[in-house]
C-alpha cells in the first residue's frame, strides 16, 4: 500500500475529521488492514482566507515546508483536508514534485459518477474558497453549472461558518442555514467548507448534499491500495 | 512549540482518539493556537501482543522506522497511543535516541496527584501488556496495587478489543465490557489499552475510569509548550 501526506491542522479538528472518514473508509478487519499515512499537523501555516481576501502572510511557504516533511517520510501523495488550502495547491505541487489528491476534483468526479442527472450545483463554502474558484473551476471543466449565489445569501453563509460554527454558537444559526440552503436552486449541494457539515444533521431539507471530506478519504484510500 | 511525534495506527482509532484529545486539551482560540504534531498511521507495525505472547513477528523494527521518520520530521520526543506497544519503548528510545512520553507513567502520576486515596487500581489491558507489565510495574513503585483480573475476565476483554473495537463492531460488544467492568472491586480502573476509552461513552457504570489516552495527551500539549 502507498503512504499518502495529509497537511493537517487546518485545522486540526477538521483533519481529525478527515482521518476518521479514512478509517471507516477503509472497512478494516485489523489494524494491519489499514492504509499508511502521514499526517502532519501543522496549525502554524497561516489562515488561507486572509491571505486570498487581501490581509495577512502567505501561507504557502509553510504548505511547501509540510509537504516537503510528508515527502522526506517517504509519501507517494498528499492531500489537505481543508478547501480554501487548495488555492495555493498547484504551487506546493511544483515546489515539491508530489502529487496531489485533490478534494474538488475527486468531489466533482463522484457528482458525475454517482449523479448523472445533477446540472446546477451550489457550493457552499468561504468567500475565500469562492474567490479562489477551487470548485467554480472542475464544475464549469466538466460542464456543470456552479449556481451564482448572492451577495446576501454568502454573507449569511460567512456567519453561520463564524458566527456560528467557528464560535461555538451553531444552534442560533440552525434555522438562518436551513433558510438558506432552501432559497438555493440547484440539483446538488456541495459541503465545502469544513464547517458545514455539522449542520447537516440539525436542518430539515430534501436537499442532495455531498461531503467532500468523506469523497477525499474514499480517494485516499483508493490511491493508497492502487497499483 | 516543541513538534510531537506519534507513531500511530496501533490501531487507527485510538489514534484519531489521541488526536482529537489534544486538540480538545490545547483549549485553542484559533488554528495557530494548537500544537504541531506528527501522526505516523503506520498500522502495518505487527501485533504487538501477540509477540509478547509468543507468535509473529517482532514489531520493534516497524517501531524504530516509524520512529526514526518522526526523528527526521523534526519531532523532539515521540509518543504511541498503544499500550502494549510501550513494552519496546525502552528499545526505540535506545535505537533513535528520541525521548518518549510514556502512556503507562503519565497515568500513574495522574492517579496519585489526583485519587490519593485510591490503593485498589484495575489495569484493563490486552494479555499482552499486562504479561509486559506496562502499567503493573510503576503502579507497584509508588506502592499501588494492581488487581488480578481472572482468566475469564481478561479472554472477554480481548474479546472487546479485538472482535469489538479493532474489527469495528464496538455496538456488539457494549453490554458485555459493561458486566465485566461491574464485576471486578477496585477504587480506579484504569482504560489500559486505548481501545477501550471507546467504551466508556457507551457504558452505565458508576466506577471510577481513568483514560490514559487523555493523560497522555495532556502531558504532550505540557511538552509542546515546555521551554
Amino acid at each position: 500500500m502507498k503512504r499518502v501526506g495529509i497537511i493537517g491542522g487546518m485545522g486540526p479538528l477538521a483533519s481529525a475529521d478527515l482521518y476518521l472518514k479514512i478509517i471507516q473508509a477503509t472497512h478494516a478487519n485489523s489494524d494491519q488492514e489499514n492504509i499508511p499515512l502521514i499526517i502532519d499537523n501543522f496549525p502554524q501555516i497561516e489562515d488561507r482566507t486572509a491571505f486570498i481576501l487581501g490581509s495577512g502572510e502567505n501561507p504557502v511557504t509553510k504548505l511547501i515546508e509540510s509537504a516537503t516533511r510528508l515527502k522526506k517520510a517517504d509519501c507517494q501523495a498528499f492531500a489537505m483536508a481543508c478547501n480554501t488550502a487548495h488555492y495555493f495547491s498547484q504551487e506546493v505541487v511544483n515546489a515539491v514534485d508530489l502529487p496531489i489528491i485533490h478534494i474538488a476534483e475527486v468531489t466533482v468526479k463522484h457528482i458525475l459518477q454517482q449523479h448523472q442527472s445533477a446540472r446546477k450545483v451550489a457550493v457552499l463554502a468561504t468567500t475565500g474558497t469562492k474567490k479562489a474558484r477551487i470548485y467554480d473551476q472542475p464544475l464549469e471543466q466538466v460542464g456543470l453549472i456552479s449556481v451564482p449565489l448572492s451577495e446576501d445569501i454568502q454573507m449569511t453563509l460567512m456567519d453561520c461558518i463564524y458566527k456560528g460554527v467557528k464560535a461555538g454558537k451553531i444552534e442560533d444559526y440552525v434555522n438562518i442555514f436551513e433558510t438558506l440552503v432552501n432559497q438555493i436552486e440547484a440539483d446538488i449541494f456541495i459541503a465545502g467548507c469544513t464547517e458545514i457539515p455539522l449542520f447537516l444533521p440539525l436542518i430539515q431539507s430534501d436537499k442532495t448534499f455531498i461531503d467532500p471530506t468523506l469523497e477525499l478519504a474514499k480517494a485516499i484510500v483508493a490511491f493508497s491500495r492502487s497499483l
